[in-house]
C-alpha cells in the first residue's frame, strides 16, 4: 500500500506582487501536530517594495527670493529641487503569524536621510523603522489588539499602503493629521465577518483596499509622530469606523459595485519643533475629524476624503504658535482596465485642496495647497509598476519664513518594484 | 510498492518563543549528501523580539534645579522623563550554522536614536548593529572561536539575553564594566560535555539560561565599548569561568536543583568621552572582577552577582578624570510557576546597589544606586510576555554637573513579543 | 499503486561560500504551475559577508604636524589610526528572482558610522543602503535593464564584489571615478550567449569574476555618488565593454586559459562638498576612461587596469576647485592553489599608482599614491577566509590642508566570513 508523503508542501505564501498589507485575513494556520512547529520561513516572510522617481518641472517657481515660497511639496523632496532620480521609498518588512494567536509586522525604510554628516551635508539611505507591532487575535480573529508602532487609523488613504495607492502622493488634508502615518500605542480593531467577506471578495478581484486594519478601531498613542520622542504625558485618542456596502440591490449599473463609507476622529495635543531649537514648551490642541467615501472602480470608481479640525500653526502676526482651524481633502476619479495587451492600467484624475498648519515641520507653518493631478498607473509586470502623472500645483512652501504660493506644472514618473 | 517520499520535511527550527540565544548546543547538522547543500533558510533563520514600555512615577524627583540629580536611569530612558509608550528594544537577528564548521550571528537594534537631526532634536528608531560574529567550531563543538562584535563574557546577567531576563533592567554593578555588553574582538569558549549536559537539561525544563556562551572563556577586545571607535592600541583582556552543579547528592529539598557558580576578570584601559569634545587624552585603568551564583528556580530560585574594581570616574574636587574604586551588585529571589490557568508566571524581588563611575557617559560621572524592585513576569502566550514591576529607587543622575541622589517610587510595565 | 510525493524538495540555492554576486546567470526558474507560486524563500535569499581587520604599522608617519600628510588611506580607516580590530564591511543582502521576468538585489551595510552623536564623537555600525535595484529581463536574459541604486560599470575591480577581491582594498586610480562604486540610475546590460558560456565555465572552475553585470553596458546616473543627494540636473553617462577570450588556440602554455579585455568611459559633472559647508556652487567636469585586462589565474594570472581623465581637484595655488587631469591604475600578479592540505590559497603581488583629485573628500584634495602590496588569501573553510598582506605605502593624506607624502610599512590581516 502507498504511504502518503510525510512532507506536505509548504503552504504557498502570497504572490510577489500582492499588496504588502493585504486586507484578506490570512486563513488560520492549519493545526500543526504538537511538537512539530512550522519552520520560521512558513511563519514569517520578507516582503517590500521600492519606489524610484523622476520629477521634471515644465514651468514653475522652482526658485524664489528669500521670504517667498518656492515650489516644494511636503510629500516629495524631488518636487522643485535640482536632481534626477531619487528614492521615495525602499521598504523591507518581516511579517506573518508567529502563532495562531499572534501576528507580527516589522517594517523598515532605507530611504531615510541622516542630516549634518559632513560639511553640513546629509547622507541618504539609512534604515529606519516604520512599523513594529504585534497583533494579538481574539474571537476567531474578528478582534485584534495591536501593540507597538503602527499606522494611526485616521484617514482611509493614510492607512492604504503607498505600494497600493494610485496617486503619486497622499493628499495634504487627511495626511496633515499624521504625517508619516504612524505612532506608538495600543489600538483595537473589530471586523464583523460580513464586512470581512465583502473585503475578501474585493481583494480576490484585485481591488486596492486600505490594508489589514479593521472596520472599527479605537486606539491611544503617544501623539508626537513617527520616530519622534514623546514630550508630554498626554495620549492621542483615535477612533475609526469604515463600512463597505454592496450596491447590487440598487440594480442596473450598480450591480457588482461596492461603496465604502467611513469617519474618523482624533483628540490630541502636539508640541511642534521650533526654530530656536527643541520643541515648543506648550502643547497645542490638535483635534480633527475626517470623512471618507470610496466607490471601488468596476471599472469606474470615485474616492474622496475631507478633514476638518484645529491644529498647531505658526501665526505670522504674533510670530508665535497657536492652535488654528484647518481643513482639506481630495476627490479622485479612476478607471480600472484589468486586462490589456500591455498589462493592467488605471488612468486617474485627482483634485485636492488644503488650508492649515503642517505640524511636523519646524514652527508648524501654515500651508495652502491646490492641486490637480492627471495620471496613469501601469503594470507591465505584476511586480513592476510605472506611474506617470502631470500635476498643476499651487503650493505654499512649508517654511514659516516664506510667504505666498508657488505655482508649477510638473511631470513625474515613478517606477515601483514589489518583492 | 510504495515510494518513499523524496522530500523530507525541513527540520523544524526552534519554536517561536525559544530564547533568542539558546544555550542548547544545536545538534550537528545531519550529514548532507555532497553537492546537495541545505537551502539557505534551513541554515539561517530570522528571529528577534520587541520590548515596549510604559513608566509611571508614583512619587519622585522627576525634576530638579540645575546642579541637582533628577530621577533618571542609565538603563531606561523612560524613567522620570515625560512620555508614555517607548521602545526599549526592537531586535532582529539572522543566525544559524552556515556550515558544520561555522556558525553566524548578526543582530541589529531598531530602537537606536540619531541625535541632532532637526532643530537639535533626535530621530528615533534607526537600525544599528548589536552583534556580528562568526563561531568556528573545534573538537566536536566543545571549543568555539568567536570573531567579531559579540557580548563580552563579564557578568552572568550581562550575557543573558534581555529577552530572557526576568527583571526589567540589568543591575548597575556588573553592567558598569560593559554598558551595551558588546565589543569587537576574538574570544574562545570551551564547554566540557558534562557541563553542556546539565545546561541542556535545564533548557529542556524551560529554565532561563545565559545563552550560547561557554563554561570557560578567554578573549581580547578593543575595549572602547559597543559601536564606539577604538582610540588606543591597548587590548581589553577578559576571562570567565562558570560551572553548574547538580545538588541531588545533598538529598531532601535539593533533589533536582542546580547551582551555578562563576567568576570573571577584566583588564582594560578606557578613554571616556569628555564634555569638551572627543575622548580623554589619557586612557584610565579599568580593571574588574565579578562573582556570580545562580540557584535555578525549581520552583524557588536565587541569583546574585557582585563586582569590584577600579574604573574611570569624574573627580568633583579636582574637576578631572581619574581611575577610582567601584563596587556593586544585586541579589534576586524568584519563584517559578510553570503552569497556571492564565499561563506561566514568575514573581521576583531584587535588591541592587552600586557606587562608582559610569564610563560610557560623558565625563564618566560617579553614580550611586540603591534600588528595590518587586515584579512579576507573566506569559499569557509563550510568544507574548508582560512584566509589571514596582521599584523604589535611590539614584544619582549620570551627569557630573548634578550631585546628590534622587528618590522615586515607580510602576513600570513591559510588553515583549518574540518572533 | 504508489502516490508520487506531492512535495518536491525546494531547489537547493547557491552554497554558502559562493560569491555574493555570482556571475553565473541563474537558471530560468522552472515553470511553476499556474496558481502555485514559489514560496518567498525559494524566490529570495538572504546572503552577506563580514570583514574584520587588524592593521599594524611597522614603521611609518602615523602622526605629523599640522599641514603635513599623515599615513592614511581613503579605503581603510584602520591605516595609521590607533586601534585594533575594526569592521571594514558587514553586508547583508536580499536577492533573487521575484519572477521569471524580474530580479531583485537589496543590500545594506552595517559598518556605516553616523557622525556628531555625542561630544562630537561618532557612533559606528548603523545600517545603510548599498544596492537597491530591480533587473527586468529581456531576450532570454541576454539583456537586462537595471533600475535603482547599483554599481556603476566603470572599472573591472570596481564591479567585482569585495568578498571576491584578492587584494585588501581597491586601487585608487579606477576607484577615484566612483568612490563607493554606486549611484542611482538606469543601466542596460547585454551579454551574448557565447560570452556568458565562457564566464559560466570560469565560475564553475571557481574563478573570481566581476559579478552579475554584462559584457556591454550603457547607463545614466545622478552622478553625485553613493548615498549623496543629487545637486544638479546633469546626468552621468557611462559605457562599458568587456570580452573574455579563450586562449586555447595559441596552444602550449595557453591551453585552458582565458584573457578578458575591456574598456569603460564616463561623462559627468560633479559638485564636491566644500569645507565652508554644502557643495560647490559650480559643477566640475569629471570625464574618464579606463582600460582593463585580466588573465585568469590557471594557476598563474595577471590583472591590470589604468584610468585617465579630468576631475574636480583642489588647486593649492588659487585655493579653489578646478577640473584637472588625473591618472592611475594597478598591475597585480597572482598564483592560484586550488587544493592543499590547509585549504585553497592565492599569493599575490600588486603595484599601484595614482595622481589626481579625490572627489568625494571635502574640497576634492589631490592625492598622490604609490603602493606595493604582497599578500596571500587563504581559505581554511570555504565560508571563512583570511587575508594577510604587507604593504609599502607612499600616500598623501586626502586633506587639502596637508601636503606632502607620508611613508609607511604595514601589516594587515583581514578575516572574512560568508553567509
Amino acid at each position: 500500500p502507498a504511504l502518503p508523503p510525510t512532507a506536505p508542501a509548504p503552504v504557498a505564501p502570497a504572490p510577489a506582487a500582492a499588496p504588502v498589507l493585504a486586507v484578506v485575513t490570512p486563513p488560520a494556520p492549519t493545526a500543526s501536530k504538537p511538537g512539530k512547529p512550522k519552520p520560521w520561513y512558513d511563519r514569517l516572510q520578507l516582503r517590500g517594495y521600492t519606489q524610484m522617481r523622476v520629477s521634471e518641472v515644465i514651468d514653475g517657481d522652482t526658485d524664489a527670493p528669500a521670504g517667498v515660497s518656492r515650489l516644494r511639496s511636503v510629500h516629495d523632496a524631488g518636487v522643485g529641487e535640482k536632481g534626477n532620480f531619487n528614492f521615495r521609498r525602499i521598504r523591507l518588512a518581516l511579517q506573518g503569524d508567529v502563532s495562531d494567536r499572534m501576528g507580527l509586522y516589522l517594517q523598515g525604510e532605507f530611504a531615510s536621510a541622516v542630516t549634518g554628516q559632513a560639511n553640513g551635508e546629509r547622507r541618504e539611505n539609512f534604515f529606519q523603522l516604520r512599523d513594529a507591532y504585534a497583533d494579538v487575535y481574539f474571537a476567531d480573529r474578528t478582534i485584534k489588539l495591536r501593540v507597538g508602532q503602527s499606522k494611526v487609523p485616521f484617514g482611509w488613504e493614510n492607512l492604504q499602503s503607498s505600494s497600493n495607492r494610485i496617486a503619486i502622493d497622499r493628499a495634504d488634508g487627511p495626511n496633515s493629521a499624521v504625517p508619516g502615518e504612524r505612532d506608538i500605542g495600543i489600538v483595537g480593531f473589530y471586523t464583523p465577518p460580513a464586512i470581512q467577506k465583502i473585503w475578501d471578495d474585493l481583494a480576490k478581484d484585485g481591488q486596492k483596499l486600505f490594508g489589514n486594519y479593521g472596520a472599527f478601531a479605537l486606539g491611544v498613542y503617544n501623539g508626537q509622530g513617527t520616530n519622534r520622542t514623546e514630550k508630554n504625558d498626554g495620549l492621542m485618542k483615535v477612533a475609526m469606523a469604515t463600512v463597505p456596502f454592496r450596491l447590487d440591490g440598487l440594480g442596473g449599473p450598480f450591480v457588482g459595485k461596492v461603496l465604502e463609507l467611513g469617519a474618523e476622529g482624533m483628540l490630541n495635543t502636539f508640541q511642534p519643533e521650533v526654530r530656536t531649537g527643541g520643541v515648543s514648551a506648550r502643547a497645542y490642541i490638535d483635534n480633527r475629524v475626517n470623512l471618507h467615501a470610496i466607490l471601488y472602480p468596476a471599472p469606474f470608481g470615485i474616492q474622496a476624503e475631507w478633514s476638518w479640525g484645529k491644529g498647531p500653526e505658526w501665526d505670522r502676526l504674533t510670530q508665535s504658535l497657536a492652535s488654528k482651524p484647518l481643513s482639506g481633502g481630495y476627490v479622485q476619479a479612476m478607471y480600472r482596465v484589468k486586462h490589456s495587451p500591455i498589462g493592467a492600467f488605471i488612468p486617474y484624475a485627482r483634485w485636492q485642496s488644503y488650508r492649515g498648519g503642517w505640524k511636523t515641520a519646524t514652527n508648524a507653518p501654515r500651508i495652502s495647497t491646490d492641486e490637480i493631478e492627471l495620471g496613469v498607473e501601469w503594470l507591465p509586470l505584476k511586480e513592476f509598476e510605472v506611474t506617470m502623472a502631470y500635476a498643476r500645483m499651487r503650493r505654499s512652501e512649508a517654511d514659516e519664513r516664506r510667504s505666498g504660493v508657488a505655482r508649477g506644472d510638473l511631470l513625474r514618473a515613478q517606477i515601483q518594484w514589489n518583492y
